[in-house]
């Protein structure tokens, strides 16, 4: 684009101490961004008369999660034990583990429940039924289990018209002991679409999917309290979700260029973004190098797909407004090369060693989890404070 | 590949509680296998009369510096200056950090030194090294630096025929107060190679490139006692090291696919993998679902870009051993789907929920970085212990 934006001659650039004490690259996160992100999504979902499962999973971090929880206790979902067992710790206490689970790690969940924790499991096939109920029978707990199922051929679940394989895990489970909580639903083929049309009709036919592997399970005499869909693109464009109870959703809180991409973010809304030094130049290539690489920024280029294809970020400047088509054009582990779009009339801005500048990242759960901490602006965007979080499994 | 390897039958899956106890995703590192392609680089490097100085930024883990380091001291080569802190704390005493210096982290840098570690920086402009001689004579310490000189147009550096720039640059170190050490070069480009002769050529082109710097240096009177240069695929196909003193690498001590695929390692010798269990089925697709998504396996998808597509990484055995044409196709953050590569007429294997299996890493660097520590497997291939490591900067 050939843009009206400041030049750098008049661009404010924030005083401020804190965040120029700060070691690069790390990640800053807008903490009123975060908060609008949320209140939006949870507006939305009000008004569709649905609960909201935050998914924890971009941002691992309890502060973040405090902001998205309609209660400290919850609910939430998690993508891994590791957070379980760092919200469980924190106060949460109503939590779903969304990953098939796998017999082996049943003794960690029941350390967590025995803690008083709520935290339900997934599943998708009678061996893991039979493993969980048995679990249940020896802990005497009637862990609380929910049916995956596949809402668009995305990954995992089973088929909503498969009744028979829905109604013989369903019996297995409540028959063998455990509780049949419900169903879950992912509609991740969403995340390529960008038409609202489309996404609105992927929100449905995500809902009918879910209702109808509902109505099979209570149609045999089995209960299904919770029907549980979710998707950050097709949360955000659902019109009606009569028979869902529940919402989950995650990487909005943060946004990202490629939920930007989806039409499910605007870019004004990245809460996220990695603080970078400049350290070179290549003048003649029109290359600006920073200390941002792909260790900082994460290896995820799924804007390469989309329409707009943004390299490893679009560059911003300190208060966090974008420079008219630049890029973090390629990376290697700890060297970022900004360059302007190919094509573009744009000029290069001057930024000489020592420069900050502000990366908006392809992907928030990729680059998240290649940091340990959040450094968190405050409404004037300041750097007011460290959220931690964390990684592993 | 229609294969004669052995089918699940015959496969010896060795016996192991301890690995059998470990929670996946996670790491597993062959300590044979890395102290053989440590071996092996040395012993190349010493026959054509190079010192070696590890890059340790694949392994970022003590444990693995000492077998890669000729001595427990160094000298090694760090991406970031936590690794340095860190490995200073480990008592490594001789170090380049090997991203050009940022004026705000010199401060990081001298508190290193004072600590009697002789860590030394990499810079290409003058701005770089003006801010070096001030920190030079504002903490009475020469603070040894190279020069870093652009080998092949990959990144930073100099050009190795800007003699004015380098002289320059030299000066105004010396007469500042800094020490000039010489000059360091990275063929990164080489990595998009894969012919012998051409990887060979590179190597050489490097070789030429640094010995042209360092005598620019020279010819103007100042000193280059160190002509740096590295790269696994260069340092693995060099034939000539005339002129050269030094010559990193890492990412070779542990291997991946990539580097497979430009022939500078085997596939039979790659190190790291990551231990994942299978979750579920989609029978009717073809595909296994495992617990081990980009979030374990990193989203490099380096191999994309080279002759044969690996997905997100090659499926193994727990011994080790790949089935024939199956791939971990594609990667959610939590999920990974194995199937069978495109157009295979290899059988898919029985693996039911719970079944573990091991995946080959695309790049070392990316899948190792999403990790906390490695399980190390002994000669018989059984987890005997775990070794930690760092991430951050």
């Amino acid at each position: 684009m050939q843009s009206n934006e400041p030049g750098n001659a008049e661009r404010t650039q924030p005083a401020d101490p804190a965040r120029d004490g700060l070691q690069t690259p790390c990640l800053l996160l807008d903490a009123a961004k975060v908060r609008a992100n949320v209140d939006r999504m949870r507006a939305h979902l009000t008004g569709l008369g649905v609960a909201f499962r935050p998914h924890l999973k971009t941002a691992k971090s309890l502060d973040v999660a405090r902001i998205a929880m309609t209660a400290p206790e919850g609910p939430a979902m998690v993508s891994t034990l590791r957070e379980a067992e760092y919200f469980a710790e924190g106060g949460v206490r109503d939590m779903i583990y969304g990953v098939g689970i796998a017999p082996a790690k049943l003794d960690r969940v029941a350390a967590i429940r025995a803690r008083g924790v709520d935290l339900a499991v997934i599943l998708d096939s009678l061996e893991q039924a039979d493993a969980v109920a048995a679990q249940a029978r020896a802990a005497g707990d009637a862990l609380p289990v929910l049916i995956e199922v596949d809402a668009d051929g995305h990954r995992s679940g089973v088929a909503p018209d498969d009744t028979a394989t829905l109604v013989a895990i369903g019996r297995r489970l409540t028959e063998g002991g455990a509780a049949l909580r419900g169903v879950l639903l992912h509609a991740g083929d969403s995340y390529a679409l960008s038409d609202p049309a489309a996404l609105a009709d992927a929100a449905e036919a995500e809902r009918r999917a879910a209702v109808r592997a509902a109505d099979a399970l209570r149609g045999a005499g089995l209960p299904c309290p919770v029907v549980s869909i979710g998707s950050t693109p097709t949360a955000r464009f659902a019109r009606d979700l009569t028979g869902v109870t529940e919402v989950r959703a995650g990487v909005f809180m943060f946004g990202d260029l490629y939920q930007a991409g989806t039409g499910a973010v605007a870019v004004a809304d990245i809460a996220l973004s990695v603080l970078a030094t400049v350290i070179g130049h290549q003048r003649a290539k029109g290359w600006i190098i920073v200390d941002a690489g792909w260790m900082a920024l994460s290896r995820d280029r799924g804007t390469a797909k989309q329409a707009v294809d943004q390299g490893y970020g679009v560059v911003c400047d300190l208060a966090g407004q974008a420079y008219p088509d630049l890029l973090v054009a390629d990376a290697n582990q700890e060297h970022g090369i900004v360059a302007l779009r190919r094509g573009s009339g744009a000029r290069l801005p001057d930024l000489p060693v020592g420069s900050r500048i502000r990366i908006l990242p392809n992907h928030a759960c990729a680059t998240g989890a290649q940091h340990e901490c959040y450094h968190v602006l405050d409404e004037a965007g300041r750097v007011s404070g460290v959220w931690p979080r964390i990684n592993g499994w």
